[in-house]
């Protein structure tokens, strides 16, 4: 039997092992925590991500290792012959040369470099390990920044949008219709997919170069910036991607089913959405799980883990539903939010 | 959390698993292998099904205890307040009682009882412990029966029928469309949904009465033939069924979620199909997982068992597929069926 081997054991391993599963295939997880998501779908190896015991004891006898996660040391990626190639992990760990590599593919920005290159106000980024919204902060008069950080121009975008992408180890490339997505706090509250009017041919091909040039097999996830009209990318991710979830109920094969269909070099499922969807994040807390299958056409999708501020613990996806509902479930999934 | 218990740990209970897994539920099984196939899933205890030690360690601390198969002994259930409600197992454990059943219910069926009320030639069946088409035999010319037999009429029917319902703890009853079944050697091999032309509103109808007469909770499967325009019910399962695999890909809410919702009195999901669907099991042996993934639309599911003659080992579900799509996915399947 196959077996599949994830650095980290988060929810996108726990869903990646739900779709995976009903493939025929196993999972073994590495992830830090005894109480890892992902530990319910298959074994779990419980060590830090730079242990290299605990990566050996992970990747033994499996038929491929990927990652959940971008942060992964991209030295134990080359280690284990992860999928997706680890030069999509090296070239996106860092901020200026994720935007350097997207200004040589002609793939647009927001300016970006020292604040003198942007102009102000500005967005200051950790070049490295920045996530949900840590790791930044707007400056309105001029500084000095550290070697460690990237000036970004804020750009009054109309809306957010990201397109997610799967590329098999033959070349073959789907994308699924583009989604619109809200955060606050810098944390996804809500993605709409397909998203209305959206510039999907124009996302394909900027997603196109980018994996084309990264050799990538798996799925990617670009994020974008609607501005006048044209598409900015503003950051990559080598991963499955929370943008990306409405797709287990709303589109024909899932993200977490294409992802594994590629790295194992399977064929690659059809991405049409079947209908229009909503999906709302769970964050901080759950409402009363009675109250929220309640909801004609709500999926429901619990991680397993303990409520703490700030977490994502779940997500409700709707499908088909109408306005009315979509204000009904966001009023919800709002009021048991923290923040 | 939620813990499910469940007796019986094969392939409808590695199912309950992935659709519970996603409502943030956890799951035990019982099962004598330890290869079971739902271990992937949950806890598994090793045990038989009537060692009370093991009945007992596979309840400790669940919610709800259910069960996966209809020979579970009626006195385990009653002692775990198991759901379905055990009077469902015990009146169809014995094929007389549950055609009596039937006929008291003014459920029409073919004629049954001893050969002088069936006729020649008759099927004769024991009255306990068949499935699949075992403990059944085709009599030509008179003979005494055993006590422990039963004959039915063959009936020239046109078609093989099932109505998948799932009724709560307080008597809200939905019903799946009606799904067109074929068997070769008594084995389930096809289910399409919805089943053209059928005769929704008298299979509710029939099946409405079984889940009242019950006091029903939970999801349960009635077998039709339909004859000349005609309903006639062959018999009830009392728990998720093969006939109704389609609906994990092919209906807004599947038989699994629904039938776990309905257990723990959570708010029942829509059983609308959202296309047309066909279900094709893989019995005996599997056709290379890379063709199969090959045909557009094609939904995978292997219960991770290895495989043996006669043995339901995975299901492949097509949803709004073409004829000529079928065709080639039947032939696939069929080439690498036993059989």
């Amino acid at each position: 039997m196959t077996l599949v081997a994830c650095i980290g054991g988060g929810q996108l391993g726990r869903m990646l092992g739900l779709a995976g599963l009903p493939l025929g295939l196993r999972f073994r997880f590495l992830d830090p925590s005894p109480d890892a998501a992902a530990a319910d779908v298959g074994e779990l190896v419980v060590g830090a991500f730079d242990d290299p015991a605990a990566l050996a004891r992970m990747a033994a006898g499996a038929d491929v290792v990927t990652y959940e996660f971008e942060n992964v040391a991209v030295a134990s990626a080359v280690q284990f012959w992860a999928l997706p190639p680890p030069r999509a992990l090296e070239l996106g760990q860092d901020r200026l040369v994720e935007k350097q590599l997207f200004r040589r593919l002609e793939i647009p920005t927001a300016r970006f470099g020292s604040l003198a290159q942007t102009g102000l106000p500005a967005l200051v980024k950790s070049r490295r390990l920045g996530y949900d919204g840590k790791g930044q902060r707007r400056v309105e008069v001029d500084e000095q920044l550290g070697g460690h950080e990237l000036a970004e121009e804020i750009v009054p975008f109309e809306r957010e949008l990201s397109i997610i992408a799967v590329r098999g180890g033959d070349g073959e490339t789907r994308f699924w219709p583009l989604s619109e997505n809200v955060h606050r706090d810098g944390i996804l509250r809500v993605s709409r997919a397909p998203a209305v009017d959206a510039p999907q041919a124009e996302a394909e091909e900027l997603a196109r170069r980018l994996l084309d040039e990264l050799g990538y097999v798996g799925v990617l996830a670009l994020e974008l910036f609607e501005v006048e009209g044209r598409l900015l990318a503003n950051e990559f991710a080598p991963r499955v991607h929370n943008t990306g979830h409405w797709t287990i109920d709303g589109a024909v094969t899932s993200q977490f089913e294409n992802h594994l269909r590629a790295i194992l070099g399977l064929p690659l499922g059809p991405t049409e959405a079947i209908s229009s969807s909503v999906m709302l994040n769970l964050v901080g807390g759950v409402p009363p799980i009675a109250n929220l299958l309640g909801i004609a056409g709500a999926h429901l999708h619990l991680y397993g883990k303990d409520p703490r501020r700030g977490r994502k613990l779940g997500h409700v996806t709707l499908v088909g539903a109408e306005e009315s509902t979509i204000a009904e479930a966001t009023a919800m999934v709002d009021a048991a939010a923290d923040g």
